[in-house]
């Protein structure tokens, strides 16, 4: 028989639409002939719903859908698995389950009984655990079921749990296990080793379907994956695209898939969330300051490669302190990614604010760095004004390294809707231009050349400020996503000074990313929704 | 014998300085005569401590301080009843427990059972559930120890579980029950109905003593409670101040307590919010964009109160669009809140942005919305740089009601460090502002008398844009708080247009609140942490 795989993008609480999308996802797997039908995660609702979850109105109809799904079903012979939310009688009122039915009946139902609750994930928000493994048998056939984090048991280190997780393991032999997921991209990933491991103890084929699509700041990269009992990758759905592929069951001896490196996957992730952000947004267009730097060059490149050059507006907004050297590479980053380019300079405004604050001409030349912060301001002014009036949604263009150490201005350049690059230390932000300019020359060379500068006065530099990104984004990577101690840092060979003073910055700079835009995360640990600290908590650095 | 409670202020993630705050109420309570002293949820670590749990070295360096403090007991005679993480075998490594050690021996050790996972809290990203109920005996007496959650049944509506939830109950007869709490402020409370609750089915006393001070949103008013076996309030602690107080025990039969109405403690709730705020950032003054309208009166008469007049300075920023009467407004409300008061007019920066921008002289007297907003940017660039000038953090100045529907401009009145007034409806607002002009006017009559307006046009009103404060806050409560449908707000008898309306406000502003500051939160739903939905979720409208 045949399994048809629905790597789908449901709307996010879009409960119609994604009742519609099943219905069409079902009609095709009919016409390709396939016996059985697997959605991702939460496929109903979209994954994550959030506090869509406690809305008892909106649960309820998410209930009366499944029905409705189930009563379809009495119209095919189509045997469908489906994520969605179930009846608990615990005290959240829901499991996130998996519901397998066909022909009007519910053949199983497993509820997910590892709920994870670290970096972006709060299922024990919104769920009550499930509390064993569920199979069923279709066709003579006997399959089990697992929902995403049910499917990880975390061999590897770092570990996302602090003791070994041991899953609950099947006590029957099975011809297949069913993975539901909504597993986000990260580089480097450890999701097809997980569920080789799956198929490797249970000695059958696992079948994981993920959601694709990027919500907000989670990139779903889908890339669901049919994994031999051997713990071979037999077929591979193609990354960040809605694809319905069939699959013949028992498995074709002869596996085929091909696989992407990192900086690839990396570059279509950002590219997939720069359009998702923008068409879930209800907009088309995107307007980037473009400041002759490589961040926002990167940025421009990216959004002229996810929307069309014809999508994409840039300003570049030059000051007294901008060389022409920048202004020049501003205007050929334009032209290399052949997007609109618009110079709007800022200095009258800049003597018009230092004239109403009460700054003399020295100051002018010589801002202090509240006065340095002006122009960064004004230019967030006039990118928004202009997004206003263009409708278009303006584009953050900060990496995580600046970020991390508040080397960026609120309510200046942090203004925008969509952090693109803002989860790529500025180490990754040169190899992922290099890696675009390898096919076509989108960023010019002199922006990836010249020493970086935020040019807020004469003859700075980056490095008159911070460490070099060489030593700062390993300290960076080791505190943040490692979770290494100060200590250990410092006997890794780092300087104990420079150790002190990232520590210090990212605690010092908590508020600055409060109010930060949505950061597309491509990392294990991103900052936004997935990093939880106070703004007002203290800096622990033993 | 004595019982001392703890009421006290730990900080996030300081646990060196908490450890000394530990030992000195400690000392103070063997000079206050005690035998026993208990103290908050989590003091050690100071609660919530998030992220800071995941970190390996600061669990172990809170495991270490707790032994430590063990060990000091071998040097008096009290029992102290303390809450820290301690080691788990489960996957997440550690338990929220309160431990109880006397003569350099733990006791017992409790480890909180009921995680809550709902609004601001995640126990479970940091936490493994306790299995059961813990009593240990002391001075021939028999105690019970519960931590927050633990002691909340949920009988009232809404309820906060789907499920009723029914806790594991004590089967032994004791003498009284120590409550360990964060909890945090909001009105209306439950808190005392919960305790008594409690104490009535125990048929025992209930000694509460919780967790005081406001990190970030989270106002803690502390309030510890000691609640007869009959269910009586026998005696309370100041709210919103760190206090220890001895009870005999036996209780006395004579109860002694005041209480405060709501209005009352959310005024101190506010003036606690905004005093931690400040001190914790390492700040002494504080800065008010100051319009001559009702919100940012009130928020400059609470940091008035709260600072003292000398802390505060306020700015008026008048445009073509402010009204004489406004501008007198301003300064009349800086002079009743004896605070300082500057001008900066801002129609030359209008004029030279609407000069860059290409806008004409009719566009100067009749802006586009998108020029409209560009008056609220540039006074949010003054603000900021003057706030970077004056060492002083800008407090915003917006309400929730105008938050809900994003009747505010980002990056524009936007700018700030904390949101004061973020959690009060705009009906909230006026009846704030009477209760404080009771004492001592501080908001001149003419402010809360004109009918609001945003004043970026002529003539312009809110209610021009929005419908009646009257109708607006209560359909906006009956969504954010109470979860109501669409279907059962219009059925009280609302508009279906207005409720409409609001709803797909609420939904497309999201973006706009993912960049807001830090809302102090006040009631049982405030926007942040506690609220999560996607930017770009659907919005369900059943």
């Amino acid at each position: 028989m045949k399994i048809a795989l629905a790597q789908v993008s449901p709307g996010i609480g879009d409960l119609k639409s994604n009742l519609l999308l099943i219905q069409e996802k079902i009609q095709q797997a009919i016409t390709q002939g396939a016996s059985m039908i697997v959605f991702p995660e939460m496929c109903l609702t979209g994954y994550p719903a959030l506090d869509s979850l406690t809305q008892p109105s909106f649960v309820q109809k998410s209930f009366e859908l499944l029905d409705q799904l189930i009563l379809d079903s009495l119209n095919h012979d189509l045997c469908v698995v489906l994520g969605a939310p179930s009846p608990s009688s615990g005290i959240k009122g829901i499991f996130n389950s998996a519901i397998c039915f066909s022909n009007g009946k519910i053949l199983a139902k497993h509820d997910k009984f590892l709920l994870p609750n670290y970096d972006v994930f709060d299922d024990h928000r919104y769920f009550d655990s499930g509390e064993s493994i569920t199979t069923f048998s279709f066709n003579n056939y006997q399959f089990g079921i697992l929902i995403c984090e049910d499917s990880w048991n975390h061999p590897t280190e770092p570990t996302i749990y602090n003791t070994p997780y041991s899953p609950p393991s099947f006590s029957e032999p099975l011809d297949a296990i069913f993975v539901l997921q909504a597993s986000p991209f990260q580089v480097p990933s450890q999701r097809t080793d997980q569920l080789s491991s799956v198929a490797k103890t249970a000695k059958c084929p696992v079948f994981s379907v993920n959601q694709v699509g990027s919500y907000d700041h989670i990139i779903f990269d889908g890339q669901s994956t049919v994994i031999s009992s051997s713990g071979d990758i037999h077929h591979q759905l193609e990354s960040f695209k809605e694809v319905q592929d069939v699959v013949d069951f028992p498995l074709d001896p002869s596996p085929s898939f091909s696989t992407t490196d990192d900086t690839q996957r990396l570059h279509q992730a950002l590219i997939r969330g720069i359009q998702d952000y923008v068409k879930r947004s209800g907009f088309t267009h995107v307007l980037i300051g473009l400041s002759g730097g490589i961040d926002s060059a990167l940025t421009c490149a990216l959004a002229s490669q996810a929307l069309g050059p014809e999508k994409v507006h840039t300003i570049s907004m030059p000051s007294r302190f901008s060389s022409s050297e920048t202004i020049k590479a501003a205007k050929d980053c334009a032209d290399l990614c052949r997007v609109s380019h618009e110079v709007i300079p800022i200095d009258n405004l800049y003597k018009e604010f230092a004239k109403q604050l009460n700054y003399d001409e020295d100051a002018l030349n010589t801002p202090s760095l509240a006065f340095e912060n002006v122009q960064a301001r004004i230019r967030g002014t006039i990118l928004m004004t202009r997004s206003n009036e263009l409708n278009s949604l303006v584009l953050t263009t900060g990496n995580k390294s600046e970020l991390a150490i508040g080397f960026c201005t609120q309510y200046g350049d942090m203004c925008g809707a969509l952090a693109v690059i803002g989860d790529l230390y500025k180490s990754q932000v040169y190899s992922l231009s290099e890696y675009i300019n390898q096919t076509n020359t989108m960023i010019p060379e002199f922006i990836i050349n010249v020493p970086p500068s935020a040019e807020l006065k004469f003859d700075q530099k980056d490095s008159d400020r911070l460490p070099d990104y060489a030593i700062l984004d390993p300290i960076l990577k080791f505190i943040l996503e490692e979770k290494k101690s100060r200590q250990w840092i410092i006997n890794k060979g780092f300087d104990k000074d420079t150790v002190d003073w990232v520590l210090t910055m990212i605690q010092r700079n908590e508020y600055k990313r409060f109010q930060a835009p949505p950061v597309l995360k491509t990392s294990a640990k991103a900052f936004g929704p997935g990093r939880r600290y106070l703004v007002t908590s203290s800096q622990f650095s033993d």
